[in-house]
């Protein structure tokens, strides 16, 4: 059992949790909670910290049983006293379970040829990460197939953008790239993907384009919106109505608006 | 100048954005920064706190001048030392202006009477402030004739509510009522309003549902639901499909994919 906080995989979790640049060079991001631990793909579960006081608890034997991490010779699973626990936590009430969990790298290949009518979400300098993680929930709803992020997006494994996942996380495609310009809408075109981006200036309303072939919809950063650059490589500007005095709507709420009218079209389709 | 903390009116703004229940007795909710100075009704503007450094801002005198509160005799507007001002903020950058603004008050006949077709949101035990301020926001936007809260949720006039309706707190109708069942749902079967609860039994998808209509939607609390009590009142059972494994969407987001659903059909049906 670990006892005490500065423990060398306390600090390096605590690294973890707190730098991208860790989280990336190691391969490995953090999740917390009973939820999280329990959606986690057991081929990519690195490590499990256990506080002690949950570890007694018979929902946790159930889980580690149901995961095959139960058995004695099991070195994937660490006890940790409660108090060290609480320090390693990134929540205010911490559940007693925390993970290392391996990323999986994607490429954009993978994201085009998996399906026969993509459908992207592609984020320009998007920065809170509630919204990513909202993005990325509702878009596994909404049977999204992949998510592109500009470098200078917040990264996808901030405790906050997992914690607003709930779990997509482990099953959302996301991948990240220096230029979406450069590197990723030559390869849209080539697929015959049709590209949206939703621009306050759009003259075309949302629900009167056809979103049942490939599709990507450009989302620019929450102040600034998309950059004049970006904007102007879409095939189509698309704009969400509003009524009243409402400036704009919060990103993830016009994402998630727009991946459901999508998800719509394609239902009523079939 | 205000240049102490224990200044009377400090202390009263303190409590206002503290306590609901000073906010309830007083009538008066607190307002930051510049966009909710800017946007803020004058005839219902009480009282104006502006920091030392702001009030030397050339914005700042414009908007004074523009809203009619540059005069010499204006009693409505207090210079608060700049360190003195940041112990009264909430948020974390503050940009220097506060305003205390005259709650408004609404009635259910207000609500059903003022639209041929409402469109109400209906919020039982909503508890994110978040939430809540996003569902106001984006309402406005859809189109929104007003929102019904059970006593039991956030207060509307929360600071973290209050930002998050960029502006929109100034414009929706909102109303709390102790009990959604006994006051509300005769009033709206009276006016042929038909109420739709998001449920996640629902068998009926939202989008082959008619919101023409006078339309209410029904959405529970974050973790729980909607009660079986009103689940069981609603003409509708309607459900968001989700693909992968989702389980549920945020409060906000199911929200506003069917206040824009309903927004839709409405737009498209002219």
């Amino acid at each position: 059992m670990i006892t005490s906080s500065s423990n060398a995989q306390i600090k390096r979790v605590q690294q973890l949790l707190k730098k991208a640049k860790t989280r990336r060079e190691e391969g490995v991001f953090v999740v917390e909670g009973i939820k999280m631990f329990k959606e986690a793909p057991i081929e990519r579960i690195q490590k499990v910290y256990l506080s002690q006081s949950f570890a007694q608890k018979e929902a946790c034997t159930a889980i580690l049983r149901e995961k095959g991490l139960a058995g004695e010779r099991e070195q994937r699973v660490e006890l940790v006293e409660d108090k060290v626990f609480r320090a390693l936590s990134d929540t205010v009430t911490p559940q007693g379970v925390l993970c290392l969990i391996q990323m999986q790298t994607c490429t954009l290949k993978g994201l085009l040829e998996g399906e026969k009518t993509p459908l992207l979400m592609i984020l320009e300098d998007l920065q809170d990460p509630g919204n990513l993680g909202t993005i990325i929930r509702t878009g596994e709803g909404a049977g999204v197939t992949g998510v592109i992020l500009s470098r200078t997006s917040v990264d996808v494994y901030n405790p906050k953008v997992i914690r607003s996942t709930m779990g997509s996380i482990y099953r959302m495609p996301v991948l990240y790239v220096d230029s979406i310009i450069e590197e990723v809408l030559g390869k849209l075109k080539e697929r015959e993907i049709r590209t949206y981006a939703a621009h306050l200036k759009g003259k075309n309303t949302y629900d009167r384009e056809d979103y049942e072939g490939g599709t990507a919809f450009f989302i620019g950063n929450e102040g600034n919106g998309l950059t004049d650059a970006l904007t102007g490589q879409a095939d189509t500007l698309i704009r969400i109505p509003m009524e009243g005095s409402v400036e704009s709507l919060n990103a993830a709420m016009a994402s998630g608006i727009l991946m459901y009218e999508a998800s719509r079209q394609r239902r009523n389709k079939n």
